[in-house]
């Protein structure tokens, strides 16, 4: 069986953000066994997985992510939409804009410490949709 | 419902490529919902997705990851088959080999600007195989 | 049909680990077609496909990973778990935490020179949880 429902995350900052409830208030009740594939339809925003807990982690997630990917790099020649443009096109690609998560006893089966992040790599964006698909 | 192709993508130059129509064609007719899973079974050659218009952002693509992995950087100690050898398999951790993409009214629900990028990291490659699986 | 199994690989090292046949033991007999979805329980050690031939592979993947996102960074404020653990993180979101294989005629359909590695990103750990999702 084949679930599809398509939502809005409103209104990200540029950064690294925790949004494993946000995702979860837009799911229908979950199955008990199966897969939810998520996707954000973007090319400049991505998804991960990592750790729920402590706000210092996003942090050095988008400080470290803009010094590996800098902006204004003399290289670059897709410049006419603005200098975070670019990078946030190779970050979106380095992170990945798809995710699937298992789905065990009716919940997302993630460890202890894992928890969904939007990783908004503009520095003004409106906001951001997802689709998921569960499988069961 | 699984359903499983495997073909070919012939003569890549080494780059990245827009390659959604060229897949498309070699699948069947989609169903009204479900998942496409995406595989290059390959170590030297991604897939992810990007944008979809400007040639610009592949071009940028490939000098940007040609400056983060290095050909030629001493610490390398797998040489031998080739300068191009061991940066095209760490590029292809970083971008990853498989995808899943939904299916939404019998079409790929990508958005607007997000198309599929083969990446091909190798200097000579003759053809790249595929798998592509559906779930419906 | 969904089959989860969730099984523990224990004592891995900091590096990259070629993990297919510890993958396939724990698994129950494939479907004729399908997919398996894997998924590391953690946020310091990922999954990825790369080539199962050559060690050297998997050793420049430690070294070169860890020049590019290095221990100690003067810019981590999330210090206090270890110089090892921030780099941990960084490196799971860039590697990946999560796979989907092609099942086809009973068993994996990865390329020829395709192989599993278990990614440990941290000095000391003790085993790690991974939670198999097989779709036929």
């Amino acid at each position: 069986m084949i679930q599809q429902i398509e939502f809005s995350i409103p209104n990200c900052s540029k950064g690294f953000h925790l949004v494993t409830s946000q995702i979860k208030k837009n799911l229908p009740k979950l199955p008990e066994n199966g897969l939810l594939h998520l996707m954000i339809k973007h090319t400049s925003a991505g998804l991960t997985i990592n750790e729920n807990a402590d706000p210092s982690v996003r942090n050095d997630f988008e400080s470290f992510m803009n010094k590996l990917i800098p902006e204004n790099d003399p290289t670059y020649t897709h410049i006419y939409e603005g200098s975070d443009d670019m990078p946030a096109h190779l970050k979106t690609s380095i992170i990945g804009c798809e995710l699937t998560i298992p789905i065990s006893n009716y919940q997302l089966n993630l460890g202890t410490w894992q928890g969904i992040y939007l990783c908004e790599f503009r520095n003004c964006s409106s906001s951001r949709k997802i689709i998921a698909t569960i499988l069961s």
